[in-house]
């Protein structure tokens, strides 16, 4: 029952055409079989853009180049901003017949292309990884967080075997108002920055090791099991996840 | 917005004592903030009634006797049948303190009191337990599918060890229209079972074993990878759970 | 000893050629050493042709194009209604080519040819899956249903993320005699689902999803631990053992 | 080298009864072999009472009562506020005696005793919980951020088997400024509480549950593969950890 | 259908007081409907005194004393040997109360009564443990073997950390039938005795040890991946189940 | 120290050549340093010899085709069986090329070349299966376990989803000496079996499955934690192992 | 065969009595056959009292109190250091009766008694811990290493949540030959000390923890993927085995 | 703040151009803020090179050809020594058309260039290995350990099958400083080799096997368990690591 079908409803209840009792039954069985729908979708639509300023993110994984560029274009013609997550190549090829405009994003494996207005975040989100390796995840974290309309600042490289490069960003670190922590292997990195700055730490473990890393298990249990306060953790790899978390709060 | 409040808004528009623009914006406002209380709670209660003929089922893992029979009597008193799994002899003695007529059942580790009307199952509910260990587990699903209105049929210790005993139970498991099927160890009887009868097979694997069969894991695992169709599987020890499946399905 | 060696047996001890304690030795040790084979495979028979109107269903994973198409023949030469599960397109070359009625479901990954009657079930079997990467999987789901003899409804794309969508589908939901839902990721629908119907509920854990998810293991213990009643499990993408299952309990 | 020293030695500098050079090398030594000491404890402190307004809590396992009234003796006579989660009875028995105003919160197994000034903040922190099982870690959670200087709403015993209850605290969920989700078993509630709000959800698995909830494991695998964006998970049944991460971000 | 009753049956044929066709239906009645109880029952019975002397060993664990000495009393009362494996004190008390002559073994917390005549096992069972804290399990073992009608070596405390007091029991080792190698912890020992005799070798992984050897999975998986040829692997703690298997071989 | 030196060293004793604590001396320095090497070398051969009748097997797991000829190409020359497991057709053509009587068992993945005399086995060696999928790890032990001088039956397709076909080849089972029984999923294969024979039952689980089979794991608990006795166990998919193990037992 | 026994037949050759081939075979059977028993027991008395200055050490679990004393006696009568590991007070009341002179160590849970001479490590073994809750490991780390001759340091609750506490320890950590870090939760310690060190890091995991630590998992895969060099890992908890390893480093 | 800054400064204080006041608070503010960029450098390079003589060591995992020739010319420029691990044969193409003098390992898949004076090992590291296929793990642990100047001892493929062939190296391992022991499968030769020898062992799990071998879990859990003291452990297949641990110990 859409709102123009509730008013013509009341205005024939007014006008006497039906019985008020006939029409409470009607409201009542429409709230009882189907009351979500239009209201629904609406309501979500609005929450998202007041969230993060694009409907839908497009995850790249188990779908075609062909599949991503249709999605991807439909998204567009709304005037929505898009993102593209685990984007190969071929997936922006596809991507950019469609959407000329549209940015890749190689580190992160990310497609963008900004539209409309998105709302600054407040401060600036720090970005922190562990060893090279981790790039790809903290770039997908970077590219989220940015697109979704916050400052970002990355110290990349400073993993706890070499502490000196990671006291060194000490300043940068206390200056921002939430970090991202990327690390693999032992996944240690998040419980030593959040013992060195007083804002959350979202931590990323990735799937960065060999052996005894199981894919990512033992960073992501090294991180569940902070001794430090203040760190919170999202599945492994999960860049895209810690972007969003991270723009949340940096928009509180 | 209850029913009768919307019943008085429309006599009020009927009326024209309020405009229908007014009462619109009222009634969606009504659907937008809190559209849920009321209904939702009437709905539930039907729906759990409708279905298995009391709305609260009693964990006892976890509270004390004096929390189980405070529930308990709260339960009662609206006239509705009381289930109590996993309550030990203690919580049986506080509860009859305030329930006089409720009933233990130590193989279950259950306390019932059946109240009302429960529509009866179409057909027979087997249940069929590997060893003589697993009788606790398939007395909890026992109780819950008779307190729940099903016939009940029992076909213990017939472990495909010995797969003689389970032959000869050939004739009452294919008589059933539902069969609980309850081991530990490896859980083998399940594919066996539903090698031998065209019905569904409700699945619980138990943790009897030692060793690695890990708590019950080696029995879940093995029920999940059944090579004979028409199994599904419940949680490890959850005879609560089978009964309830068990009827659903004898009820439909 | 087949049923007329036994009718000649008996003529025997009637006239006299052989005495009834021979006769009894000789059936008794027929009885002791193979007593199964040829009741055996004719009770099976029977049995499965009445419970899914096909005897055997090919699982693709595993085997040649050559050999699926090899064994599939047999089967419709026989008259018997044709699945095969996991098949690629490959697969299908070769079936056409000696089946050439044989029909090809992408989504499901799967061949089929219905021949002879199947009996139908009672009422609907509704399919609902939780992201459309879980497609493959409930299209598996719904082939095997709809060729045992089942009315499908699906309802696709409604996860927990966006409540109302699921929510939109409520009165479908509710009408349907047995509902399979389909989910990877944290694996949340079942539950869901299960508290908003009065039917039998078959959760389908999917491998879709990356890090801790574990290739569907995350899924699979969030159903097996379903605070919802009248939740059942089938191992991770096994859309033909749900819909197996589902047929099961649609025809009682 | 405190900051006297180094004043004392800049002294003898200027006054010429050190070189230039000699003063050089002492600051130099001092700084390569034990710079840290002094400036960081200093650092530390104050920063720890910035951010949280009490230096250390205690977490009581593996702790006698004594030990424990020991440490929170030493707390409360430098002026800070006192925090012991994970502490028995027993254990504030111990601590009451030497500490009389502090307080015991059964539910959350919490002392507590507040000292000094604590800044507020912005919002309102939300806690929900599934089941009443999950009430303990929910409470901690409460009893931690109320502590830190948070507004508390509680919504408890909203879990999925029946959505309608939470869809009704709707309103309260979107007015909070962050929300900590506590769920045991299929630990489902986080990824429906995050659709349903635009601010970020701390999720707290529970070791609540029985068979193949291992412990919580599978609440914290759904939790980390949650499909609703804005969602960061703690350690299972971690309450205090989600409670300073909550405060941390209710602060900024 | 007992046999005196086919007897019966096939006597009325000869008299003519039943039809060839009539009897012939009724037989095949007998043999579809429930064909195994009888015969089964019998086979198993002749099939288990063959192979082990007796027809039920009772598994102490998760049974009470006077449930053990009542199952005990009827194995006893039938002529049978007893053995009633991971039994404790309390247990012997209860069934000696009831079988006077019944044995107690401390080592291997087992209780037997040895009636009757057993073959003997043609060749010596040796039993080989890396460290005296696997000795129960290696007694259960023995005690087991023994009581079946074989000759046992025992050759204790010859773990691979001091590979010496293997070697000096190279001679006994290749002079035994079968060899059951016990270990714990790293589960080496099994590998190193293969490669030293040329018979079959039991492994039993032991839940000694403590860390990472996760209840005996470190040694289960070691002996599993035995680089050894000639090593089969039972359950951990299994000392039963490898008594049993070496028994079996040793009476080819 | 040869033999020879050792003859000539006690020649000189007896002659005066050399005292005898000189010559104790040299004897006991020679057991204390490299006592193994020369007599080591020769005992292994003898005892591989005389339990096998070849002294390597080689594992063609991550050797190249070049490799497996080269080695292949040695054994050969010394007069010696040859078997190659897990070998590619592509390894195949290597090892024809130097070795033209090799033969290729392209079920099994194995190259033979018989070469002199093996003791032949006691009985019959029984290779069960459970379903079609798992007949390259049966043939891989009945290849092995041929080659080693057993006769070998094989039954097939047997899985326990459809009993009577197991049910079936009771006389072949009872026949055996010993039993080797291979199956994934659910592993329930080696229970039944070892239900109905009495001689030992080795048990090879296999990775045959998906999703919860978890590559052999479901299978491999079931096998350990079977009810059945006279059951112990392989790695997944080691049919080689099996035969080595069915060809000890058999040869005793 | 003795080295007198050997003399003494060498004695015969020379004399005549024995010919040089007999006493040849005689020598070579006495290799074969048992060659280790005397030389390997000598041996490795030698070898353990040069290495850790005490041939054996008890490990106090799973053994009563009695056993442990009649053990240690034994011990201390051969004029031997005592260390008896995980030894709770029970265990020290009855060794203190029979060896007046032992020490019991509570944080460590050792008793030891010193004997003889042992040599002295060539450095200073320098013990870490992450936390006061990994104190009883790392004291009886600290035990074993002081009672194996070597001087010990001990940096205790250095974790890095706090950085400033260890670098405050750098002169320590660098002064040291060995170093054993000790930790639970996230096991971040050993990486960072590594990092600040030139000297092998012995860590160690404990289970100290809950939730997603499950019992020390967690810190053991973080110790093994550590991302800096230098580090080595023994069995959680075990303390006792990172002593041991410290030793025999310290008296290189 | 470098050195030549701080004597300026201090200059200006003799002269009187700053008061001693001004100077310290810049002194500590600089010490505050970024106390360790540059003393951090400069102390890590001059730690690392006296450590190992090479700064960097180049993880060949998921980098390009043209990424590690990069980086390695750089580090080559430098005038330090190169080592890069796991690099297939086409990165070592790339590099040596950048650094023609480089030299490629293909069984330890390493690029090494030695430059400038490294110190050497005080004695001898031994590398044994169980079987052939562990070859690519133990070289380069031995290309690692000999690039940073210790001298290499190998005895390869003398696992515990064959246990004459490890027991004729005992001279060689007793002769050695260090031990590094390779195994996959059960992973059971570290614990014998430290049963023979007295000096630390290193152990390295390889992911050699299948089945239960779980890409090297088998083997790693089987050498944590370690009977034989003086075992610690690296990561599955982290040659290098063993090989760093080892020079490390061997430079004491």
């Amino acid at each position: 029952m859409t709102s123009s079908e509730l008013q013509q409803l009341l205005d024939h209840v007014r006008s006497g055409t039906i019985e008020p009792a006939a029409a409470s039954t009607r409201i009542l069985t429409a709230l009882r079989t189907a009351p979500f729908e239009d209201l629904g979708f609406a309501r979500v639509d609005t929450h998202r853009a007041l969230r993060q300023g694009f409907p839908e993110v497009i995850l790249g994984i188990g779908k075609t180049p062909a599949q991503i560029a249709a999605i991807a274009e439909r998204i567009v013609a709304r005037g929505q901003t898009l993102l593209v997550t685990r984007a190969r190549p071929e997936a922006f090829d596809a991507v950019r017949l469609v959407i000329p405009g549209a940015a890749y994003h190689p580190d992160a494996c990310a497609i963008t292309l900004r539209q409309g207005e998105i709302p600054p975040g407040v401060g600036t989100v720090l970005i922190a990884c562990a060893g090279t390796s981790d790039l790809s995840v903290a770039e997908e974290a970077g590219v989220t967080a940015e697109l979704m309309g916050n400052t970002i600042e990355r110290a990349y490289d400073v993993g706890v075997a070499g502490l000196h490069r990671l006291l060194a960003e000490q300043a940068r670190l206390q200056a921002a108002r939430v970090v991202i922590v990327v690390a693999g292997m032992e996944g240690a990195l998040p419980s030593v920055v959040a013992g060195l700055v007083k804002v959350p730490v979202i931590a990323v473990p990735t799937s960065i090791g060999y052996g005894a890393s199981f894919g990512g298990i033992a960073a992501l249990l090294g991180m569940l099991n902070s001794c430090s306060n203040g760190v919170a953790v999202v599945n492994i790899d999960n860049g895209f996840g810690a972007g969003c978390m991270a723009s949340l709060i940096n928009h509180l």
